[in-house]
């Protein structure tokens, strides 16, 4: 089962059933996204980053959309069906399947507590190494009331025991039970098998695998974790504490990666956001996921970044809006109130105002004019627009794709493009300038008129 | 008094006088705003929920400004100046004509408490339906210095000492006066007109009724109140503290009903805002009065909305502003940079990028393209735009109101539009391109020495 | 030395040299910025308040940012170049022919301890007047871990101890030295040249001249500083809590100063933003420098101003950009994402929606519709255009400049304007519309059968 590496093998259990009825959703809980990431997908990254080899998602029957964000976010992962809801350990039962193959660890984690981290699962894998059957990560709860107590010798665990089955003494206790579990793979099933139901709810609780596991002289360890890491999320207020614990982390090391952040706490990252070295990010700031900023970058304010790749000495904003497959190469600048998707701005191009660049490609050292649109869309389909390179396209201009601006070619201001420009030549598409002197005054009189009009009828 | 169906009536006292110099500013203190609503508004608000029947509210003489606010928040409530500022007990004595009315209680409450809720008035009124002559409000002080100090029994009040008056174990008494009050109505007039003025200000003290009600040896009851719901606004600060503090109320309430905040710290509500279900607000979101937001929908970052309707499954922003007249129904989509100003976009209509739409109507399935503008106004009238069902308007053209575009109608990119298009119907308004090869280097050379010859003068 | 009017005279040293590697940055540390100005700016600008007549700042050789930077915001401030690392003392020598010249007072202080205020010198200078030859400002420390111990009886200080050479008693001590001295004149450099490097690093301490002063009978004052205040900036995390510590003092200024800030927190200021009485800043505003803001303005949310002039009733946003250069006139209006770049809109004139106004003059009243662009750039020059007062600019026009539309002048709507158009009169540029009957069934019909096509390929 050792790997040929030494490296332990590692099979996982998530519990992802359950709708969570105080989220008050249509979604299930696992969805529910904090950082542009779903809970299931946060508790699946930190078990791959802890070893897991294999992974196995207990959920409700018929949950494809559980099933595809596991795939997702763990290629490879087993959904298996919770038909009944019978308690914890029945639950991982439902994976009895993935258990049967011979493996050194398994752990337990839950689908809805997103903030435990891959090096938090790895300390609690540790002692399995040196000969513990079970480790029980437990937290010091500022207010223990309601939680399983767990008791201890040094870091051996004698009990957990449920708070309402507590003595006086033993609910003084502050160590408490986070639910998560590591069991040593040769005796997992078995203890498993044996967890039964008698108790008022009749129900199986992994919990008790301790019990067992001590009864048969096992070593059962504790494993520390900070409370707030082990918080689940069962309603969005909760969700929004944990999105704002992992914004925290978050922020934390963009600044340690050496990027300035004015106000971290109007910043709004995605747990994969790539930040380089000596990018400033202006205040109220929203990442999206699948975004890099290269080294040197400056988003200003109110920016709001998804699917984009910024290569360096890039500047957006304020009030850039990159979409999916955005792409801005060195030194280019997109300006205010300018959106682009799905379009490459090469090394130098700009455009600073008003402008909707889509399925574009922008050549080097480009200007696109305030308030230009690339008609990509008739309504059904969706076409692209070629800008070359040192073009200049004026002010007010529409490119109607599929179309291609030449290099070095003017677009007059205001003009439909509907037809390909040469290089270096000049396309214009616009009326001629008329002047009807002393038009204004009669004009106005005539509206004020219409105005007292109108007035009048009300 | 009491109506038939056994409630109790309420004649409410609000002292809505005073300029609040420590505001700096050159309007009534009690018309400064928290959550898109004035202080007066919240205060009247509360009282409505706590049941009042008649509100009078004491002000200065000649404020019409306050007198309007007063009508918009509860119609019926009467306006009484109070000519001279001789304390709080003869402030409210300035309504004395609406306490002459019969009633079973009597509240008094301040124009700038507005953290003050309907429950907790209805909580102050409780003690006068057992028998209580008096109810005065009171909280726990972190720091009581400079409050008036309750003095109590059990829940019956002894006295309220003057913080300057008081011993040294009366200082140890952390429970403090809050101001508001509930009165008996059979004894409320007798109470307050007993009240005198023999003091070092020569002012007369709403709370010394508490005194003169011991010592008739009828009961003062006590109710308690969060320190920080009974905190007043006297200055910038405080005004701020306390939306802080409403909008903390109604982020959490937004919460509990089902919506997801991804960062409820930058979200701020009005005290009217309206949420379904399942509905997602991403960070950085405004919400202006008169907003109500449908089931499902999507309101992403930075968008500003004030005035509008939004059905189901409506997705808007980011950088959507929705102003007043802005009906989104069932999956309409406001995108990026799109402002939207008394106008109906119906069922499945789009307008996604940089579009002005105001005095319109968008048929259902409509795709409005980047750039349009609806021309609204002349000058000096407003004129309406209406787009039938699944038209395409292309992108920035300009629809010059009063006009209507047909159902299943298009209009070419870049055109004016000053006549209605029939149904089906292509309408172009632009000029043709025309394309001068080899014209752009001579140009570029133009402007080149153009540059240079700029830079010598200088 | 002391000046005529009996002022005392004050010569400051700035140690400003050091990179700050953990700030892991390309740029000084002191360049990096917070407010809108550099870390180093504020020191300069603290120490002018303070009084400082002559200003050294000592460097890193060859830093012309750096000696721009501290030209800027001290114009006379000389720098002087520090060639080697051998402690603090000596590097304030490395200034020492600022030294030379008589001088009242002498204080050291540091390019990177940007929240020492001016009020703080002056208090760190004013021992020196009743005799001192030293004062040390001094903090009590929530953990005084680390730090130089300031040993004192009374206001005197006996010792400054490192926190390595300290006893169990002395680590007691909270007090902590802060790094800034003030010095008298008289003795300074006397002091700076006796201090010795026999120590484990071999560095020349600037503490040190405690021990000198006070083994000489001299007298050493301590002067107290809030532990903030006290705090340095040595990497990203440390600046963003410096900016949110400045931000606090900028907002609880601008409150104090009559101003409502709905969301103090998602404000943010520059160290120079003036604001005027009764002016109202919504959620989510961004203030670069140079701002001033007059009474009675509306700055709606999303809004982001920098170098602009606003006078008394100004509205701008939600979503106004204001770039260096734009002036607003009284009553003037920028609505939703309009950008006003080196332009001036005189009293009461407007451009609300979608509109680009750069190296223009709008005229008193005139009116700038939607998606109006002055195309101010070919390209490689720039020019002015220039609307007339009472102007009506109709929607999706671009005014090509250099261009002038005279006073009462219309220009109709989606006209592109090349030539100026005179005082009263229309200009219209633009094509007619036609209409093609039924186009659009057979349009849709061709443009499905693409889709079907395309979707066939793939």
């Amino acid at each position: 089962m050792t790997t040929e590496t030494g490296r332990r093998s590692l099979t996982a259990i998530v519990l992802a059933a359950g709708m969570g009825t105080r989220m008050r959703s249509k979604r299930p809980k696992v969805l529910h996204a904090i950082a542009g990431r779903s809970l299931l997908g946060h508790v699946l990254t930190a078990l791959r980053e802890a070893g897991a080899d294999r992974i196995a998602v207990v959920a409700e029957p018929g949950r494809d959309d559980v099933a595809r964000e596991a795939q997702a976010m763990a290629p490879g992962a087993r959904l298996y069906p919770q038909a009944e809801r019978l308690g914890t350990a029945h639950a991982v039962l439902a994976a009895q399947a993935a258990l049967a193959e011979p493996v050194d660890d398994v752990v337990v984690a839950f689908g809805d507590t997103p903030l435990i981290t891959g090096e938090t699962l790895r300390r609690l894998r540790a002692p399995l190494a040196e000969g513990a059957a079970v480790a029980v990560l437990a937290f010091e709860a500022a207010d223990p009331t309601g939680y399983g107590r767990v008791l201890t010798e040094g870091r051996r665990v004698l009990a957990i025991r449920e708070h309402k089955d507590a003595t006086e003494a033993e609910r003084a206790v502050r160590l408490c039970n986070a639910g998560l579990m590591a069991l040593s793979g040769a005796q997992a099933l078995a203890l498993l098998a044996r967890i039964g139901n008698a108790n008022a709810a009749g129900e199986y609780y992994l919990p008790d695998a301790v019990a067992l596991a001590v009864a048969d002289g096992l070593a059962v360890a504790v494993v520390p974790v900070a409370e707030a890491e082990a918080q689940g999320v069962n309603d969005r207020a909760q969700l929004a504490v944990a999105e704002a614990e992992i914004q925290a982390r978050l922020r934390r090391a963009a600044l340690v990666g050496g990027a300035t952040l004015i106000a971290p706490e109007t910043v709004f990252f995605s747990a994969d956001t790539v930040l380089g070295q000596d990018v400033v990010v202006e205040p109220h700031v929203v990442f999206g996921p699948g975004v890099t900023v290269g080294d040197d970058c400056v988003i200003h304010a109110f920016s709001h970044l998804e699917g984009a790749r910024l290569a360096a000495g890039v500047s957006i904003g304020p009030y850039a809006r990159l979409r999916p497959g955005a792409v801005l190469e060195a030194g280019a600048r997109i300006g205010n109130f300018v959106e682009v998707k799905n379009a490459t701005l090469r090394a130098g191009a700009k455009a600073n105002h008003l402008t909707y660049l889509g399925d574009a490609e922008i050549g080097a050292g480009a200007n696109v004019g305030a308030g230009t649109i690339t008609c990509n869309y008739d309504g059904v389909n969706k076409h692209r627009t070629t800008i070359g390179a040192g073009a200049f396209i004026g002010s007010n201009s529409a490119l109607v794709a599929p179309v291609r601006i030449g290099d070095g070619a003017y677009v007059a201001t205001g003009s439909v493009i509907t037809d390909d420009v040469p290089d270096d030549a000049l396309a214009i598409a616009r009326g001629r300038q008329a002047v009807k002197a002393g038009w204004a005054e009669p004009k106005r009189a005539a509206m004020r008129a219409e105005k007292d009009a109108r007035s009048k009828k009300t």
